[in-house]
């Protein structure tokens, strides 16, 4: 990935360092298409000065980040969506985690998880996969304080499964964009991270590719 | 995965528990199919003392944690073999590491890259998707120092391609068993893993099956 941002604004280059760095770890920092990297992934913004306002700085920078995190978030969405053969945008919300650390690495786990992203891709309520690959992460999961939903539907309540209507939410996870929540039950931390699904088409263009 | 053994030999208890962590550790625990967990993945040993040999424990029983170490080595092959929707058996090695916990944590993150599974799937000699798995496990690694040989013919040395007969180096991509050996070139450490190829029938198998 090669991202480039440009804008007109005046900014102090300190901040705008610190405040692309904020923005990339909540946003591409939580994207993964299949778990491998690029050397070459980077980003870059560029900032001329021509609006010839007030330079932004640490002290009047807010609203400035806030439209660099939309557009980072919007674009790292895009790459997520636009995986090798993916059909579907998988969003991954982990909130009531015990740290920060914990809601990231959850949330990145089961975005990335090969099992979940299989289920995405066939619409298919698996949430005992969600939950394996929660507790997989090396976040502190209690099992018996998770609740789930997914497309918005409970799933789960507690570490109990909730009873749902499975052609409905099946119907829901054929969507083009799937959401799941998992409460963690634990603290106050939450994350998202962003993935796609697992499909036919990944496995032809990456077993046929030669770089 | 439930895994039971079983011994007629006259064992320390003890002992027998520390001989199968040893023989785990660099068997069951170095096998991904994808990464992902079972919450009951487990192995039992039992040994009735039947044989009334004089009890093995740490003094005499390296002969017996050789057997079990082929048992369990034997079994974890099969595991990896037998992926969901796999063809082929993917074996990494990692030699000259830093350390036994960076040959260990690159010989997995290579076996259980989705882009490497998917070269080995397509018969594809893409040992630059070697090094980037390799480069992002965590481990140190200086791809100037990384030679590396896939079925035995070398494509790498000292972090420069090698020349190689591409349709000759398929045809022994397209055997039934791949073997990726790296080397760090930074140390003496070793470490192997086993994986497989990731397949169209994988999808199919985890996109249409609920727990």
């Amino acid at each position: 990935m090669l991202c480039f941002v440009t804008t007109d604004a005046a900014i102090e280059p300190s901040f705008l360092r610190d405040a692309l760095t904020r923005c990339v770890d909540r946003t591409f920092n939580m994207v993964s298409v299949d778990g491998d990297t690029s050397p070459s992934d980077s980003i870059f913004v560029l900032a001329n000065g021509m609006a010839g306002n007030r330079p932004f700085d640490h002290s009047n920078g807010t609203v400035f980040e806030e439209a660099l995190g939309y557009v980072c978030e919007h674009m790292a969405r895009a790459v997520a969506a636009d995986g090798e053969g993916a059909t579907k945008l998988l969003e991954v919300t982990i909130s009531g985690a015990a740290s920060p650390g914990d809601a990231r690495t959850a949330a990145r786990t089961v975005a990335g998880s090969m099992l979940v992203k299989s289920a995405v891709h066939g619409a298919d309520p698996n949430w005992g996969r969600v939950v394996c690959a929660a507790g997989r992460s090396g976040a502190h999961v209690d099992p018996e304080r998770i609740s789930m939903t997914l497309c918005g539907v409970p799933v789960m309540a507690h570490g109990m499964p909730v009873p749902f209507n499975e052609s409905a939410l099946r119907s829901l996870l054929a969507d083009s964009t799937v959401h799941i929540v998992v409460d963690l039950g634990l603290g106050s931390a939450h994350a998202t991270a962003w993935g796609c699904d697992l499909t036919h088409d990944y496995v032809t263009i990456n077993a046929s590719y030669t770089t």
